[in-house]
């Protein structure tokens, strides 16, 4: 099942995707957003209204939002990609490298990607990012995949020089609208194996970043672990799981992203998030 | 005025302080929290009803939550005074370190925070923490504090081996419960000038951190400049300024804190934030 969150006439909403068209479960259930029906532990409501109902609106119709516009906690793995890691000249630790972003830095599928006015040091990152369903805190690797709703793709676009001005990298990370979350959230029942996807991100067509995720140096279980040794995951978290090499910043010339283009991120058996970039308005 | 955010006979609510009592705001008033007090730019509704109602419980009767307890963003500085700098072994950077915790990682005044099981390296960090009161990006340094609703003490507690297990601070600055932030908001309006406080943490009654917020390396007005460059601060935000030097982990022994302990900051003109010390619960 595909699970969308959007907008239509104004009023936030969420659905199911169905053929060409969304199943509005806003309008039919009691939680009022994807993060409130995961709350509601009601995936199987979603299910058997997506079976029983006719479609409400084509797919353009719609406008995206992030799949969890409200996340409690958007958690981003750094350097979790060997070959990643090399090209920033860091080493591989043991741990990993965990950031935040705040919501507001995201927006969704085909929604313009923001680059600020005081950089054009704008890069690309595509990545995995899971969504927790079921809380837990203390969580063992055999039972993390049961904390998972589902997959997303990610563009965890950063702002290079801004993330550099210190050691901390959340200056670069969480600049308004600077990344994308969507298109859709597909339910863990149709990955069972996260391990074995491909990752693609591609810039004006051009493919600038490819990984399968069983080269995540922390995989998505023990990312449950650590994370969840730290704080209790709730229904709605975002984990971000890190990006591969290829990031525009340690190009020869870089390749940094400029309105105008088009960025996408593509994961197997979840979809395609595009999205324009556009240049910050005039304050 | 000094607002308090607060839980009563398993209620969330908030209020005004009166005395050695709180005036229920939340049942007075449409906004259901302080956040939404703030969203609503409803202060002065709020001030009103502090003068014209009696006093509904005594402030014994409450338990403090955290000031604000849903928090957008909180926004952390690290390494914003040299001393702490200095005993750091790091160098001062031209713009200031921002990293976040998530609202998971607080309790409210007089509340337990928790040492986790995985660490005993549980360090206090005394600092003063600001709340937005009026949306703004790219604001101006002679705006900025008109942007600010009030301040308050925080104590951002560290598990010092998770925050070096890499070069991001996220991981030892979020634990569940590891934090706290209170008693209360006190408005902007009776501090007309932050950089004019005096701040202590006291740990089982004696002085381990002490300095006047005018040694801050990036100043109040300077934090809002910086963080609304990146983002858009929403009401309800917090943003803390950062701690002096005087931590437990680079004193020679170490000095953490430890169940059965009580730690305390407290800032001229705000009040003492006091909390016990607990250990995690056995899972």
């Amino acid at each position: 099942m595909k699970l969308v969150s959007f907008v239509i006439d104004g009023r936030p909403g969420y659905g199911a995707v169905k053929g060409d068209g969304v199943v509005d479960l806003c309008r039919r259930l009691p939680a009022k957003s994807l993060r409130a029906l995961l709350e509601a532990d009601a995936l199987r409501d979603a299910a058997a209204l997506l079976a029983s109902e006719q479609v409400d609106y084509p797919l353009d119709a719609i406008a995206f939002a992030p799949v969890i516009p409200d996340p409690g906690k958007i958690i981003c793995v750094g350097l979790n990609y060997r070959d990643h890691v090399a090209e920033t000249g860091r080493t591989v630790t043991e741990k990993p490298a965990l950031f935040a972003r705040f919501p507001t830095s995201q927006v969704g599928h085909l929604q313009p990607i923001v680059r600020p006015a005081v950089s054009d040091h704008f890069d690309y990152e595509g990545e995995l990012a899971l969504v927790i369903g079921k809380a837990g805190r203390h969580v063992r690797r055999e039972d993390a995949l049961t904390h998972i709703a589902g997959y997303s793709c990610y563009n965890e676009g950063s702002i290079r020089d801004w993330q550099r001005h210190t050691s901390q990298f959340l200056s670069g990370k969480t600049f308004d609208k600077s990344g994308a979350f969507g298109p859709w959230l597909v339910t863990a029942d149709e990955i069972p194996e996260p391990s074995k996807l491909t990752l693609q991100t591609r810039l004006n067509g051009e493919t600038v970043q490819r990984t399968t995720t069983d080269l995540l140096i922390t995989d998505v279980p023990d990312l449950i672990v650590y994370c969840s040794t730290i704080m209790t995951l709730l229904p709605g978290d975002v984990i971000v799981t890190g990006t591969p090499g290829g990031v525009g910043f340690k190009r020869t010339p870089p390749l940094f992203m400029k309105p105008g283009d088009t960025v996408e991120v593509e994961i197997s058996g979840i979809g395609v998030l595009r999205n324009p970039v556009a240049a910050e308005p005039a304050a």
